[in-house]
């Protein structure tokens, strides 16, 4: 029978990061993340399918948390203006999360096959962000470009938020990139 | 000595197409390619590496034509007016591409590892295109906002324009894309 390890998920994670960021995401086994967490292999597999997923258990959720939550604001509401609320709940998800997001940013980054699932999270996330809208009555080419603009918001924001040290929320840099795109696409 | 074949590239552009519609990317190998072109295996190698190479020999040349228009503009020009310029020049580029951009992309669309390729190709492009903003002078987040919303307003208006039958041009799908991307913006 398995026994419950307290916060087995927390531990994994951490030792999955220091491990990648040590050695490398390659270099890296799950026996050795279960070993460094004081964990067994059996309870590893418990919690994540292999060792990328650590990296990414976390892309359904949030995926989930910009769909639902888009999908519940007013019809009423302006699609910018629909998105620019998606992206302050979203932020909220990151809360007390920037040390891991830095840390997972940088193992991503240095390695090709990590970059490219993560392009293809984000695309997924702009494709369902835009069915959404298109739910919602938002016709296109306007429903796939606030999509692809909550998208590149996200991105640009996120980037800046895990370059600094944690102090400021990603509430208000999603928040900056929303009103410097908008500055950009006025023509400013 | 190799014969001077009229039009290889082409002809293997065209026989690449036509199999990969036909069977399947996966299916296809560059020895079918060569014969149904009427040409041998090793002409199809001094134009191609492979047979992905046929979908995107293009990739560099479009970046090239991005990052230098965008570089040649005025640096007095707002960022946006830059981007828009440059799409103009771009889509120039696919003038009498209509067929052959259509079939490429249902074949990409029908293949995961074709569409990661495609999308790490416009991710490069992006960051090529924030790295010459930024060499023109404009700051960040600008310059990759700018960036984003350009490569957002060339893949939205890109896919409508191969989803319709060619008579109007990319260039008119690009600029109704970015007028659409600043009204979204604008909050309308």
């Amino acid at each position: 029978m398995a026994r419950w390890e307290p916060n087995a998920r927390g531990r994994l994670e951490q030792a999955a990061l220091d491990l990648f960021s040590e050695r490398g995401f390659e270099q890296t086994t799950t026996a050795q993340i279960a070993e460094r967490a004081g964990l067994t292999e059996r309870t590893f597999f418990r919690h994540y399918a292999d060792k990328r997923e650590v990296l990414f258990g976390g892309s359904r959720a949030l995926e989930e948390v910009f769909v639902d939550t888009l999908g519940g604001t007013p019809e009423t509401a302006a699609p910018i203006d629909a998105m620019a609320s998606t992206l302050e709940t979203v932020a909220a998800f990151f809360a007390e999360r920037h040390e891991f997001a830095r840390r997972r940013q940088a193992v991503i980054m240095a390695n090709a096959e990590l970059r490219e699932r993560e392009l293809i999270k984000l695309s997924s996330l702009s494709a369902a962000l835009a069915a959404t809208l298109r739910r919602r009555g938002v016709k296109d080419p306007a429903a796939s470009l606030t999509a692809e603009a909550g998208i590149a918001v996200f991105k640009v924001g996120f980037e800046r938020w895990v370059g600094e040290n944690g102090e400021r929320g990603l509430a208000d840099f999603l928040r900056e990139s929303l009103d410097e795109l908008k500055v950009v696409a006025a023509g400013a």
